[in-house]
């Protein structure tokens, strides 16, 4: 589905979940945080987000294994106002930390009109898009914003010093489906780049440079001291605003909340050492929930709402592209898609939970 | 200074805080709005932004001419939470409505951990960082979005749908200065582009399009139906993202308010006729303030903000770069400069300057 010409297999998501749901039991998980987190991983492969889905277990067990994952988190408010909180992860699967948090913001927003929620003390908590879409069915604006282990390199610098700091926003409209932009702040997201290097390709210029700061096109320069670039790609095209970006992200989700920010953020693959030397506690993100009635009514935004996404859609487009998209379209296409017919895994990842399911004795 | 070869008069900033004041006394603004307005536009000639400063004034003057500005509004709140709030502008200068809603924000800040206000029927209201700054000697975080006039084609358009919609975040730090990121969505943002027009020279690839859609080099392709293109330049380098960046500010400052939104906000230039069928108010901002110690002490947020800007700024440059950079660092440079040498204004900025004064009798 990605692209990719190696071998897939087809899976239901219902398959998938109750196979992901006991891995997460396997470690300990309560039944009420494995669910969560299921829930939460599988949203990335129902949306096409195929880098951040079940591809991810098999990392988030050995965390586990190397005990940066707590699979038994008390997760809490350690500090509040009427519309703000900082939670403390205690060190628990993102995938289950980033929903409790996102209820906080929620029920905050309920009293308070919006509600905002620092997270320390976190690990990676799949698509920002799912926590932001959380606040949909309430009838608020959802925010998840996220940083993670560095790979981007600011403008001007050779040295990894951010994370691909996802932002995500999700508004709900009336007879139209909702707006959901989710999005990383850098050119390309990793993602998209190990493609790349699975099929051997070059990758765009203004992707990623190579360890002097060099622009190149070689899609493994990542593992030659190479960063990614941020939004933007080169200072002519903007790159000092991915960079702010990525930055807004780090401060919020980080300084905020009293997590590691910058180049001290950890690393996701548990056999790279823990930065040396942390300011912090784990990563951290940043929840919002803003309730439309606190502004106008809910009817009136709405009205509104569908009137700007009709208006975009049918915006003129330049000759060979059908129509102009709405940010959410493609991933709702996706999952309109893979919940009838399955979820299609590439055979290296279907292997790969293949082997995860060894470890507790499950079966894929 | 930005790079014109054009002859340039320098200004003190008593010099033409004095003039311009005069100027929107003599259109009827109160002493207090005329102090608050001729500050907010000036702060764009003293951080260097000179494409947003005083060069705007008779714009300003043609849109009070044209009865697209009150210059005794009475600005007010329509809707509010506890944390939230609308605020109508009454079609007044964005200069002085834009900081009355900042200042709603941080009093809703003060009660409750935050405050969030939209803007609906107001007029352009400077730069954005300003608003956004109004936060920082109050130990909170200011963010300040607008949308402007249609200048942008979201990816795959023909069409201009959005203007050149503004981020703004300014974070408070402790020994150092604060971190003020004040940014276009737009790859470029339309002041340079104006540069380029008056040279006559080209603009980069991926700066612009033509009406067709193509990427041209024309610095004056918008005068023939082309459009600015978004933070990203092409799909393919992350142009989605630009679009949803600047749509978000587009809702948040407008559908959330009853402001006009898209292709329906009114023109900066009042030669320009009304788009028809407008659906809200004037345009829209959106203003916040979050106190930092609603997420954890000032003291402790600000030694780690201390040492996020240090590490950044420290960062292992490309050959021939001296440093990496933190937002607001080039503001703040020309900030001090100006405030000590006067502000240079190329002679045909400082030609239409001498006209509006003319028409009341003020001389510059």
């Amino acid at each position: 589905m990605n692209g990719d010409q190696q071998a897939e297999q087809v899976f239901s998501y219902q398959h998938l979940f109750s196979f992901t749901k006991n891995v997460f039991l396997a470690m300990g998980c309560s039944d009420e945080h494995a669910t969560t987190a299921t829930t939460t991983l599988l949203s990335a492969d129902v949306r096409g987000i195929d880098s951040h889905g079940v591809a991810r277990l098999s990392g988030y067990v050995r965390l586990w294994e190397a005990k940066r994952i707590n699979a038994k988190p008390d997760i809490k408010i350690i500090h509040e106002s009427p519309s703000t909180a900082v939670v403390d992860g205690d060190s628990g699967l993102g995938l289950v930390v980033a929903p409790f948090a996102m209820q906080v913001a929620i029920n905050k927003a309920k009293q308070a009109g919006t509600g905002w929620v620092s997270v320390q003390n976190s690990n990676h908590f799949g698509i920002a898009g799912y926590h932001a879409m959380m606040a949909l069915q309430h009838d608020m604006i959802g925010m998840a914003l996220t940083n993670a282990s560095a790979l981007v390199a600011p403008t001007f610098s050779t040295e990894r010093m951010l994370g691909t700091n996802p932002i995500a926003v999700a508004v709900p409209a009336g007879s139209e489906p909702p707006f959901v932009a989710d999005m990383a702040t850098t050119t390309a997201a990793n993602g998209k780049l190990e493609i790349l290097q699975r099929k051997n390709l070059e990758a765009p210029v203004g992707w990623i440079q190579d360890a002097a700061g060099n622009s190149t096109t070689d899609a493994h320069a990542l593992k030659n001291k190479g960063a990614l670039l941020p939004l933007g790609s080169d200072k002519e095209h903007g790159s000092h605003k991915g960079y702010a970006l990525g930055s807004i992200v780090d401060i919020f989700s980080a300084v905020l909340s009293g997590a590691n920010y910058g180049p001290w953020v950890p690393p996701f693959p548990a056999y790279v050492p823990m930065p040396e030397n942390q300011p912090g506690k784990g990563l951290g993100h940043f929840l919002g929930a803003m309730r439309i009635d606190a502004f106008r009514t809910a009817d009136a935004f709405k009205k509104d709402m569908d009137n700007w996404i009709q208006r975009f859609r049918s915006a003129k487009t330049i000759d060979g592209y059908e129509k102009v998209l709405i940010p959410g379209d493609p991933e709702r296409l996706f999952e309109e898609q893979r919940m009838k017919e399955g979820i299609p895994l590439l055979g290296t990842v279907a292997e790969d939970l293949a082997k995860v399911g060894q470890k507790f004795n499950l079966s894929l």
